[in-house]
């Protein structure tokens, strides 16, 4: 089976976003690939050093999440960051490999830099965090990894790294690997923003109980211009009809209530109320998944898939060395 | 006891300009301090990872040099850097606290990479090495760094990361370090270059044998202005008379040996010949130790010093990891 590498941040609990994204994916490849999920807590530390109780108070709850909306350990190898720390040393390797120019040409990187506001202040973690990246692909031999278009550098980059290596070592040792791109758009946010997003505050969360959930439907941006029922009403843009695109199963009668609601005639209250049942539908299989979760089991799910995970990383940086001739007393 | 912290790159063995401008004073140190010899190989990957070999050959040739030379296992705990795989994930944390900008204008990496004729392609490895250098120093909790004076800036790096470190995890955890400079003028090449390096090949190595010795220093640059014996020559610039500074014992006679040249009538092959006995006769013991070394004992020296230093670097990292919040699963 080939191998996956997919992950996330832990730097907030999951939502419907991440679902649609990658979690729905990730409960499939789980079946085809032999797939590790990485708690990316090390990466996450690259823009949140500064605050770091934010890293470590949603580890838990992000495998949590995983599990209970049908990531199975037993599939799929779930493991921290952080205790992988050869990923670290073969970080320092690559970095060898790599030049400043190139690093600061790298697109995701430099449209991160100027959406954080850095400017001439770039903290040298962030600027080399493709090539952790790197190291976190290769030292699993990840053929595959789910990725959003704008992170389609990093995967070239990674690879880049992989060519100049085994040039330079005359070896065929490390994998070039493919990026999955995910074919559904972007869940956009309760409020009309762009993208549902931990940090913004206007997303629905996989953890969110039902009376949050019906909360933040009832906030939801709809169209401005609709303001009676009976007036024509916008489709595009209005977070609701994004939302049910992306959750309600028959999509037929979501075409007739679209038209519906185009016309005139269909109220902001009752297709608020269609998403909220539709949502509550979906969620209540997770709910009841997470609350049968004990605390104990789920960190030796991690403990587990950690163990595993830095045994195969073990191996590689074992070989790595080798290849490249050093950590040897002989 | 104070904890010192010195080493080497293993990109050679280690020549008379070593031991005078280091060696001779780790010989002193290791009484008066704790003091720890790193062989830096991953340092050496730097600016050598393309041609590895010349580092893992140097390794034991290195160890070898300090033991000949009196570098006590029993005192000094040497350690092969790859190996504290510590380092590394230190490393990683400490990117976080220094800016690209900054790495850029440290003097000596600038000025490094002008010389490597780097340009624009300088690895990203080779800008961050400062980073590296501050977590060897920090992991052992070394109080002094015996430095030349171009390497100040390093020290003043690591202090930095030091403050940021402490200021921003509320902690007193980590503590400064101060450069001990050495008080001895470096050691020229043989051939009158500025400098006796292992990649000139202008160095009369510890491991020389009688007849090398010899040879390089029949070839000395003296004064080529010196044509007959009764000519008046100049001692200033003349290679044997600055290995007679440094190797003479009895600084009254070679007061009067350099006004015997200075006026005329000193022969350079009799000085030379001075600088042979002299050379030999420190050597001599030197080449006995090394004679006595054995290869699998040198090992065991290598391998014990580094298990030492690894459970060091195992409990600093321990600490910082609790002091960031990052790596636990609980």
């Amino acid at each position: 089976m080939s191998v996956i590498l997919t992950g996330d941040r832990p730097t907030g609990k999951l939502h419907l976003g991440h679902y649609v994204g990658s979690l729905q994916n990730r409960v499939h490849f789980q079946d085809i690939y032999k797939q590790f999920i990485m708690i990316a807590d090390v990466q996450a530390l690259t823009d949140n050093f500064d605050d770091t109780a934010k890293i470590s108070k949603n580890i838990m709850e992000v495998v949590k999440d995983y599990l209970s909306v049908g990531i199975d350990a037993e599939k799929s190898t779930i493991f921290l960051q952080s205790r992988i720390t050869e990923i670290a040393e073969l970080t320092i390797y690559y970095l060898n490999l790599v030049t400043v120019a190139r690093l600061q040409r790298n697109p995701t990187v430099k449209n991160e830099i100027k959406q954080k506001g850095y400017l001439n202040s770039i903290p040298a973690g962030f600027l080399c965090y493709p090539v952790n990246q790197a190291a976190d692909i290769t030292i699993f031999h990840a053929e595959y990894v789910p990725v959003g278009e704008d992170q389609l550098p990093m995967i070239e980059q990674a690879n880049e790294i992989v060519r100049k290596f085994n040039a330079l070592y005359n070896c065929n040792f490390l994998k070039e690997s493919k990026a999955i791109l995910s074919s559904t758009p972007r869940l956009t946010g309760v409020d009309g923003k762009a993208k549902a997003s931990k940090s913004l505050g206007n997303a629905i969360f996989l953890s969110d109980s039902k009376e949050d959930v019906k909360q933040k439907v009832m906030s939801m941006y709809t169209d401005p211009d609709h303001i009676k029922i009976s007036d024509p009403g916008k489709v595009e843009g209005n977070v609701v009809f994004a939302y049910l695109d992306a959750f309600y199963g028959d999509k037929d009668e979501l075409e007739s209530l679209k038209s519906h609601y185009m016309k005139g005639g269909l109220g902001d209250v009752t297709i608020k109320n269609i998403l909220i049942d539709t949502l509550q539908s979906f969620l209540d299989p997770i709910r009841q998944k997470r609350g049968l979760l004990k605390d104990e089991d789920v960190k030796n799910i991690l403990q587990d898939g950690t163990f595993k995970a830095k045994s195969i990383a073990s191996d590689t940086i074992s070989q790595v060395r080798d290849i490249i001739g050093i950590g040897a007393i002989k």
